[in-house]
């Protein structure tokens, strides 16, 4: 729905400016959606063959391998051949249907097409034959992606999509076959992008067969019962078979089942045979599904490369069972597709089960709980998380700078392929993940060009002056304290871009060589800053060539909401002012590091953390690190099953602690900025604890391995927080970094569940946050984490999080390799950070939940440096050649809301989300609902118009139409999609959780 | 051309009675054939991509197991898919080509068809776009394959392309790129097709390095340099890198070479390696052909599956090896055909050397001689030649008695199936020769039927009377002495067909229970009968059960030429007249055998022969049997190749006799009809050496097996007969059963040999005849066989032939299973026949060699018997009821004409085939020219017209236009096809070896 204030009416034309199409809105209605759908037939079992292709972006091969099908030695998978081979089968008969996923390779694809090919492709789409479901840029995971990532991958994917098929290709069915396990989040999400369904094929092996029992394969699952309602409910359908062709029926050039030979004179003649034993099956599946329609899943991994196979026998299946309906049968075989199938469902008009929590965490047999991929390669999801940031902020100053997007597609498509459920998984093959990781890199690297045009073109002190490109370096290792220009230039500027819609502040460390440093902010005031010495273990990385050993650190201090402010930073020669105190002898006075609202108590002889104190309340809290020994085997049978990329089994109940209890070594460091303690666990593991003097959490920044494994046992590492709160087997963690999930230990919500695997069965996915509540005390405890790990709560007041894997067996689900990261010949180093809350309310009586949800906002949009050296440059000439501040946004938003979404669109126009951070009933003030006035949102243009779009910006939010379902225990509920509240004004409203998506067009 | 005699205009319009076409003529020369070649670069190394596959019509998996693409475990081999998937790819993109091969599958998918695609499918082959080569009903085996069974499966063939595609499908290339050496009379054969060139694989190590040196690698083949000509010379085209595409370019689905991969961002960009490679290739190739012109094949065993994944490599080879020649290469790829290719190097107007030998024994290396297949299997080469047989009786019944096609169909199947390069050769699996067996049968079966319908029909005492049928019973199982009707009829009547195209006489023998038989001929006579015990091993074949132990013999004299006679057969009660001695006690002077023009005389002590006299002129001739152990290996390394289905290598030197000197079984019979010694050699080798009274040669009936393995040893059994002659290392065998070829040992006319098998590299295919002349002495010894055998003479006056083989490991060429023939839980038992004959010329003054090609054709066209049950019908009653004999002839041929093939043609026509039997010299009266009078032939029928078709009768004879060539060393011939000599009458005149063709109109 179009909103115009009189000012905007001006750019706009007769009332629609819908988006640019390849049909009439009329024609898509008569030619595509479910008016193509095959007839079904009343009365009989109406079984849809839905072939399909899973064409994973990446997994034992990289994308690139995958597409072009080269290294068939170690799989033989090659996309281009399928699409092309499918085109041809469907062009041969109009009957068929092929329904296409992920659109990284459609599009890949449809670069090297001529354009008669791709108006065939259009008009098999436009006729329902070829169908896009699901259509992100790759189907991703549930468990460790972040929802900003999702959203953006499926916005990508969408987009180009519309631009080579049109409107006919909007996705309806959310197809989630493969991830291993489900959020319910994702089904949130999918509602929000406009799908009528969701089918995926892995839950619980109990849970499965529990549903199967009890006829619940079909249902509604609210994806966010307490926030959105009905509008993020989706109708969901468990598939039967696996993803797989009925034993038996797969006709795949990969396969060794029997096509159907119907030459009665063949010695080999079986179509009696084929035809009684498909009818069977069918039989059998129906009796589990509530309709008279089935859905028969016909494909399987990097199917149909040969498509004539797989086609020429369904057509004579089809017609050979078919055939048999004279003579009684019941079942009726058509060439289907999701939607289709979705559609007759809906015409049955049943009243259906709701089901409000999710399917996490998903086990296929008893002792395989895939809940290690929760933290398989912790160095590639932190890598993963960091290219969301710098992504959003590379989008942002596109936006604001008036730049097109050029500089960000390959950063976009980099993210939508790591949202794979086998690229942030860590489930791929190692030369895979190293292939990720090239191409995140590269892609950064793109992006580092837009952001210095960006940057370059807002600091020239006029608008229209063209100044010389400042050659920003973004110092993408500073994970490891690295940086060419901070320790080798003697003058360089710092700009630090703050991704959030309001200020904020944040401490900007940064190695050097020098011991003394000037730090001066853009009215030339100097900084405060301290010198910290590196942790020793961070010195001896190998990977590490930089000669710092000591880190500079200043706070930038509230930083412009999606705006920079630079940094003049000069190396001096005087010796350095000492600002930090180092304590090695360590009385118990001493013992403590904090700042005035948080401290946190110290053991005097290990150093470890013995409680926190928030807000004058203390609450005693140990951290451990601790490792799961990995069950070593063969996977011969079920019971020998190894822990593994995706699997974790540990091997004892308990783990064994790392913390040396008795000789430990550590240092405080005390100074006007932070304090901190280095500690040096053991041989392997290091960890710096510390308090910022303005933070409200305490930061940990650990650092593991390499893991020894010269004792010929994996090792799983976590680190385990444990405190006295009385938590009664609850415990909390985000789904996808958005809504809270309550979990509650050996249990699951919708069955009783058996778990043989204690420890791996109680995992669970941690995106962003893990938390536990003492509800008597009203006390809670959250850890933030910097990527996305696998974490609980075992017993009452603990949490777990599992920060690193090195593995010796594969366990056997297709990867085939062990997971035992390795670099510089041993095993890889992981370092990242876990940021504690502890407490209840703050001073202003916000909630910790509410609290640690703005931390999760400022680590996950954490403000980005970028450095530039300058040559004999005064702070005076450099303050007069460009300018040092920018805010893009005229007034900061509401400290709920959030700029989930600003970026160049298509013809010049801008893609706008905006989010309410806050969940209903989290913060009596901050979970309300808020407005903003989108005219008064940005400093560089004001808005001509704006379109509010479905989640997936694909299509007008008026223009959602989605089918509606019977509840039980219900009244029927419209899944009416929200009007554009505001219609004569430019004001948003929004609700808890809710995301609003916009298409702008601006002025500058 | 058209030729009629006055009476004939009568039936004819208005002068063109042309093959009914899709197309006319002129359109034919204006939309295929070399008009639809592509463009190649003048000045550039023009690269001919051939795209292809090679599907064998049965080999490790059975014909339809191939179609089908089922039993993947053995081989992933569909060729559904292929012939689908190519289709598809040839539609979307005109530059691409294709060539088809075996029509037995093109036939098989074109059923499946829908008219719509067959329109496209004709479509692409009139623009060229999917070429036939070969087209025959498989590729053919061209050492055991008859030259009759070898036409009739190119018509059947051409027959069913013109049928579906009309008269663009018409082949111009001759494919034979895998069968294992190849015959001279194959390249007559191409010739007289019409074919313009013959490409072909596999030929002797050695002479391909000869001739890659001398590059020879083209040349003119004359394939009948005695007797025919420049019409059966042919352009041959050795094929570079054996029939697959340049290592590193299969992009097949069943290969794993990398595909292209042009995405330069891509981690495995791989455009510039790729075309430098294949660029090397081909100025590789290049070095050893003569024009600018080379062919690569580009395709192998079953390719193209999935020719999506081939042809979009192949388009992005061409683009950018094509591209390099901005940069100065000077390679030119293009898609292209065998006949484009051709074309090309036709044009280039070069002057060709000559070869006019063959290509056998083909060697793939020092060790390796394929002239173990020459044997290999020989009760199911057996069964092929005795198909031909009941082909060409059931044609020429069918044909006579006016019925049409239909039941023939599937036997010209079966038959062109069986002609495959692994049907009759034996290199097949086990369970492929029992479904070419089942398959042949079935087939028979089912001529049977016409054959029952046919003899019924020209039985009928008045031509308009319908009687019933006769229900003719075939006796199939004659071979192992066992027939249902005359062992447990009474009464009944043999019906002997003749179909030979002059008179002749035939000894029936048939198995009986009782002991005295009346055999009355159609005039009342009663005939000489001689009972005659069954050879006592014959009795123990597990396979037989049979109660019979004697047999009765009768002759059938001067039985009429392409008809039959009816005998009328009454079992008597009263004694045995006892017609033959039994001569057990066996005296010197008792120890001969034979008639009045030949004897043979045996040794007393064992019964074995010694010599034979010929009108009275006395050979000495000793007969053995002896085996070769076979060598055992595993094929690591080529000197540890072992003797399997397709390679013969002998362990030792020399064969181990078999032959009892000492203690032999023997027992001799004399009647009227025959004399017969029953030799036992030893517990599993028998024989019956037999000379019947009116008969010019000596039989020899072997029985063989099963071979005992129990000594871990392989056995290669031949049977060497013995003689004084001397041959100086010369040996004559025959071209799949017609010319002559000149043997020497340890010798190849066009290289020095280097013989590292003495033995195997001295073994030639026999497929009819082998033979030795002693020139001063002008003596002649021959063997006949009754199918194929390798044979060789490696003494001088020897001849030896392998008549069984049993193995127990595999040669490594693919088969993957060692040669060893079970039934009944044990060895294999082989039984059959040598035809002897020796001296020098006849009473008559016709030479041995004239005489030898009489008997060959005879035994070829051996009389075939059909038995009838008759309950209580007298024989005056039977011979009012049916007409006892009859002729389709008006008059014999001369003996040195036969009509080679007389069937129902389509729209009621019939194909006419007559053959000179005889080579230029080889007698000085039968080697004349004969002129025959088709208006005199037959007898049902007259003819109205009959037009000359080129060998394949898919062209008329005036139509064939070959391309010429330069010969090396001689003045350029026109290739001009012979005229019908005679065009204003119905005399058809034949040189020696001519074979001409004709599809008449006829008036019954």
């Amino acid at each position: 729905m179009l909103f115009l204030t009189p000012l905007l009416l001006l750019a706009i034309g007769s009332g629609s400016a819908g988006p640019i199409n390849n049909c009439e809105e009329e024609d898509v209605a008569a030619t595509c959606g479910f008016e193509t759908c095959p007839q079904t037939e009343p009365g009989l079992l109406n079984v849809h063959l839905v072939p399909h292709s899973h064409d994973d972006v990446g997994w034992l091969k990289t994308v690139d391998q995958y597409y072009y099908g080269s290294k068939t030695n170690i799989q033989r998978a090659g996309v281009q051949y399928i699409l092309n081979s499918v085109v041809n089968e469907l062009l041969n008969n109009p009957e068929r249907r092929f329904v296409q996923v992920e659109t990284a390779f459609l599009w890949k694809w449809w670069q090297d097409l001529s354009e008669r090919k791709r108006n065939l492709v259009r008009q098999l789409v436009n006729s329902g034959r070829l169908e896009i479901i699901g259509g992100a840029w790759s189907m991703n995971d549930e468990a460790a992606a972040h929802y900003q990532s999702v959203i953006d991958q499926f916005t990508w994917g969408f987009r180009k999509l519309d631009e080579m098929l049109g409107n006919c290709s909007r996705p309806r069915v959310a197809w989630q076959i493969d991830p291993f396990g489900h959020s319910r989040e994702m089904a949130s999400i999918f509602s929000q992008l406009g799908f009528d369904g969701l089918f995926f094929a892995r839950l619980d092996f109990q849970d499965k067969k529990h549903r199967l029992e009890t006829k619940t394969t079909e249902f509604i699952w609210r994806g966010s019962p307490r926030n959105l309602g009905d509008k993020a409910s989706i109708f969901t359908s468990v598939l039967y078979n696996h993803y797989s062709a009925p034993s038996g029926f797969c006709f795949d050039v990969l396969c060794n089942d029997e096509p159907i030979i119907d030459n009665k004179r063949s010695g080999d003649y079986n179509v009696p045979r084929k035809v009684d034993d498909f009818i069977k099956f069918c039989n059998e599946q129906g009796q589990y599904y509530r309709t008279d329609h089935i859905l028969v899943t016909m494909g399987d991994d990097f199917n149909y490369q040969d498509a004539t196979m797989n086609f020429k026998n369904m057509d004579k299946l089809i017609k050979y069972v078919n055939a048999k309906q004279t003579e009684g049968s019941p079942v009726n075989v058509l060439y289907s597709t999701p939607s289709c199938y979705l559609k007759a469902v809906n015409d049955a008009n049943l009243t259906w089960s709701v089901k409000e929590d999710d399917f996490f965490p998903y086990a296929s047999s008893s002792h395989s709980y895939w809940t290690g991929y929760f933290s398989s390669r912790p160095t590639s999801k932190y890598f993963e998380r960091q290219g969301n940031n710098y992504l959003q902020v590379c989008k942002q100053l596109s936006a604001l700078a008036g730049l097109d997007e050029t500089g960000l597609e390959d950063l976009r498509e980099a993210m939508g392929i790591m949202q794979h459920h086998d690229a942030i998984t860590g489930t791929e093959k190692q030369k895979v993940a190293d292939d990720y990781s090239r191409i995140l890199y590269a892609s950064m690297k793109v992006c580092e060009g837009a952001i210095n045009e960006a940057v370059s073109k807002l600091s020239a002190p006029h608008p229209q002056m063209t100044v010389a490109p400042l050659e920003l370096d973004s110092c993408l290792l500073l994970n490891v304290s690295q940086c060419t220009v901070s320790e080798l230039s003697s003058i360089f500027v710092v700009t630090v871009y703050n991704p959030l819609s309001h200020p904020v502040s944040h401490y900007v460390r940064l190695p050097v060589l020098g011991s003394s440093y000037s730090v001066l902010d853009p009215t030339g005031e100097e900084q405060v800053v301290q010198m910290l010495p590196l942790h020793p273990a961070i010195l001896t990385l190998p990977e590490r060539i930089s000669k710092a050993t000591m880190e500079l650190v200043f706070r930038a201090k509230d930083l412009p909401p999606l705006g920079f402010r630079s940094y003049y930073i000069r190396r001096e020669n005087e010796v350095a002012k000492e600002k930090t105190e180092e304590v090695s002898e360590v009385r118990e006075e001493d013992a403590v590091i904090g700042n005035e609202r948080i401290q946190v108590e110290l053991d005097d002889i290990t150093g470890m953390i013995t409680a926190v104190i928030n807000n004058g309340v203390r609450l005693p809290v140990t951290q451990d690190f601790l490792y799961y020994k990995a069950y070593a085997g063969h996977n011969f049978g079920e019971k020998n099953r190894a822990s593994g990329a995706y699997v974790f089994r540990p091997s004892e109940h308990d783990p064994t602690s790392i913390t040396n209890n008795t000789n430990s070594v550590f240092t405080i460091y005390k100074g006007e900025l932070v304090e901190e303690v280095h500690q040096q666990i053991n041989s392997w593991v290091s960890q710096t604890v510390r308090v910022y003097k303005q933070e409200n959490h305490v930061e940990f920044e650990w650092m593991v391995g390499p893991i020894p494994t010269d004792d010929s046992v994996g090792k799983e590492v976590i680190s385990r927080f444990s405190s006295d709160l009385a938590t009664d087997g609850v415990f909390y963690t985000d789904a996808n970094g958005r809504e809270m999930m309550k979990r509650r230990l050996n249990y699951r919500p919708t069955w009783e569940v058996q778990l043989e695997e204690p420890i791996a069965g109680n995992y669970y996915p941690v995106t962003t946050r893990i938390m536990i509540r003492d509800e008597e005390k009203s006390l809670e405890l959250a850890v933030l984490t910097d990527r996305a790990q696998g974490g609980s709560s075992l017993h009452d007041g603990e949490l777990e999080l599992m920060i690193h894997r090195r593995l010796l067996y594969d366990d056997s689900f297709g990867v085939g390799e062990a997971l035992n990261e390795k670099a510089f010949g041993t095993g890889v180093v992981a370092r990242g950070t876990h940021w504690l809350m502890a407490g209840s309310r703050n001073e202003n009586g916000m909630t910790l939940s509410a609290e640690s949800r703005e931390l999760v906002q400022r680590k996950l949009l954490s403000p980005r440096v970028f450095l530039s050296t300058l040559h004999d440059v005064s702070f005076e000439q450099w303050k007069n050649s460009r300018t040092m501040e920018f805010s893009g946004m005229k007034e900061a938003l509401p400290i709920n809301v959030q700029i989930l979404t600003l970026e160049p669109w298509k013809n010049g126009t801008l893609l706008l989300r905006l989010e309410h951070i806050l969940e209903k009933g989290e913060d009596p003030q901050l979970s309300k609902s808020v407005t903003v006035d989108l005219q008064k949102l940005f400093a560089p243009f004001s808005l001509l118009s704006a379109e509010e779009m479905s989640l997936g910006a694909n299509q007008p939010l008026s223009e959602v139409h989605r089918l509606s379902w019977r509840i039980e225990h219900e009244r029927r509920k419209s899944h009416k999609s929200r009007q554009a509240t505001v219609q004569d004004s430019s004001g948003v409203t929004l609700g808890p959780m809710e995301i609003r998506t916009f298409i702008i067009r601006v002025k500058w």
